[in-house]
């Protein structure tokens, strides 16, 4: 059976899933560079190229363990005649002597250490008989053996690593050994994240029914941090005022503010929409976006700084699919990364799947380890967090598709 | 042209790759359990299955917004002849109080919020007038419509997530919104980096010829935070002593230890294992891996509590690739997860690459966006971190093969 597909156009008052993300990245800067120490540049993201301002290798160094020679002194030399010179010095790294070699003579070299004046080849121990006092030689070496030369890797001036760069152990070993104590990076954004509505109680706190335990912000506030943002947590219950003042005061010390629930279409009790409608303090657009789950969407500025808001349904997994699709964009966005749109790949199904006519679904599954298959799960409602925690991948079903069946292949789009 | 591949055997005093990673995953235990708060517990390993203790939901709810009503009430409505009931309440989510729905009225209720008692359905407003204080009904509606039942997703007892989850947003969701305010979970384990040698000085501070700028711990210390450690940074000179008294006493508060150089084997000037062999304090193998690069490698347990040492080579990529190959599976061992090996994946080689006899290589490469092809990098050497700044990728090369042609199929191991 192959996938069943509704060509006739839908009539719809829904947006698609590109116009509300380019409606989020049409609002969003980068943060501010600052300069960040190695340690806290971790994860940032260069603000300008990082360039080098020494060469590398910064001096002449030897490659390995041996010995620095006059090449010449040792062209003789072979498994039947070795050629025997005196040990006059010895090097190990981070020594900082001015060293010479004379002719006729060899200097013991550690890997890594300065090249003595003279030498033009470093020949490996194993090549010798590691002598002390001296020591014997059993083949020549070309000039320039087992030479790093100054400047060979990197020259004065060469980029090390382009603006807009994420920082991980590498990058940050280059910026290291290239002597950069700190660079220009934009750090992690400040996101503030508020779950509204008065049927939150904290989870360790006992329940009463009609009442549920907060995990949106939660959720939120980790994936904000797995995204390269710092988070808080913040809970606001049901009155438009309160939870304007609230936002409006967070909208000083954030980036972003991102809440959940109050946004969908039914009722009066949707608060972050009664808070934010027609208030002088933000602009918002409020929307349905054609996709499942998360279809009432938020998006606008507050504030006197026009701080960015995400306003993301309250459902749980809404709220997570909307934070991938546009939470993830705003957030490199901010930290000045291209933000170009989730990954997608393909895999094939391993069991049949519905999804409604009209919106793009996301449904939870479990990517194989090897990537060529992906399984639906059971439990795909949007409150049900079960599915979700064990799920690895979204799968991408267009707006046109009803149904698919096993052995059919899937976009998908992997979860960190 | 192929793969150009060695039958003979090497005779040789190396190990395979294999061998010392069972070496370090032999002496490597799970960090102690704690109880952590959500927050605490982001990134963290689950140390026993988390069970729920309420059912979810906790009570029935309306999974939309509309009104409850007994559904023998508007069995015989239809858009001609709509029924009509008073609205005699209404519940937002969030209201706690007892509401019960006489026969022949409605009760208006939101998404989430307690059902009425009486109530054996849910009519969504859209099949409705909407009205407050009296309702027009369009439509019948089957019993328990748009009714969530009290732990129809998760009944008491079930296994939330199983013991070694690693804990992400998703988890943290499912933990919290089933009232979960801490789990018993391993937190990040204490990871103490320590690079060795005189020759190293503080990136941003002036150098003199033969020293070089330490970015070896800089580059750990950031690997260990990306697999899921805390670390902190440490340097030490040449002299042995001092380097047993820094690790002996960095091993009183560290889960692991980290050290880069002093391990290979020419000189007297190895200062870890100057340090640590024939140490009482130390139980240390150091040995060849059959691998390039990172062939010298040191692994063992120090100080009273056994703690276990992971000695790698101070090339910095040799130690970066080290610490792919042998500190991410101790990581894993250490946070409780199964230290299975790194995943490889296929791609087809934008260009050629030699490796050479008896070593697996671990080349330096570019993994296309889509996966299928991946470049070598220029710059293979195992000092330059200009080609591993650029890498995403490490290109697996086996022992017996020396080249391999643009075109063929490698392994890959995605970087992160």
């Amino acid at each position: 059976m192959a996938a069943e597909v509704h060509r006739r156009p839908v009539v719809t008052d829904m947006e698609p899933v590109e116009a509300h993300v380019a409606r989020v990245l049409a609002a969003v800067r980068p943060v501010a560079p600052a300069m960040l120490g190695l340690a806290a540049a971790e994860g940032a993201v260069l603000a300008a190229d990082a360039t080098a301002a020494t060469p590398l290798p910064s001096f002449d160094n030897s490659s390995m363990d041996g010995y620095a020679v006059h090449a010449a002194d040792v062209a003789a030399a072979s498994g039947e005649g070795p050629v025997t010179l005196p040990v006059a010095d010895q090097i190990p790294a981070g020594d900082t002597r001015t060293v010479t070699v004379a002719a006729g003579t060899c200097v013991r070299i550690m890997t890594g250490a300065l090249l003595p004046g003279g030498a033009d080849a470093v020949v490996p121990v194993e090549w010798t008989d590691g002598g002390r006092a001296q020591a014997r030689f059993f083949q020549p070496v070309h000039k320039d053996n087992a030479i790093r030369h100054r400047g060979e890797d990197v020259a004065v001036g060469d980029v090390l690593l382009p603006g807009g760069t994420t920082l991980g152990p590498a990058q940050i070993a280059l910026l290291a050994a290239s002597g950069h104590g700190s660079v220009l990076a934009r750090a992690a954004p400040r996101v503030a994240v508020i779950a509204t509505g008065n049927e939150l109680t904290e989870p360790g706190a006992p329940l009463v029914p009609g009442q549920i335990w907060e995990s949106n912000a939660y959720m939120l506030a980790a994936a904000v941090r797995q995204a390269g943002g710092s988070a808080t947590r913040h809970r606001a219950g049901d009155d438009p005022g309160t939870v304007l003042a609230l936002l409006t005061e967070l909208s000083a010390v954030a980036d972003l503010l991102i809440t959940s629930g109050g946004v969908s279409m039914g009722g009066e009790h949707d608060v972050v929409k009664a808070a934010l409608s027609g208030s002088g303090a933000a602009d918002m657009t409020f929307c349905k976006v054609a996709m499942q789950p998360g279809m009432p969407q938020g998006f606008g500025v507050i504030g006197p700084g026009r701080t960015p808001l995400l306003a993301l349904p309250g459902n749980p997994v809404s709220a997570f699919v909307s934070f991938v699709l546009f939470g993830c964009p705003a957030l490199d966005a901010l930290r000045g990364r291209a933000p170009g749109p989730r990954p997608v790949r393909r895999a094939e199904l391993a069991g049949p799947l519905r999804s409604p006519r009209g919106r793009r679904s996301y449904l939870r599954g479990v990517l194989a380890p090897d990537g060529a298959t992906v399984a639906p799960l059971t439990g795909q409602g949007s409150h049900q967090l079960g599915a979700l925690a064990r799920a690895n991948a979204l799968i991408v079903v267009a707006e046109q598709v009803v149904s698919m069946a096993a052995g059919e292949t899937a976009d998908v789009i992997s979860l960190p």
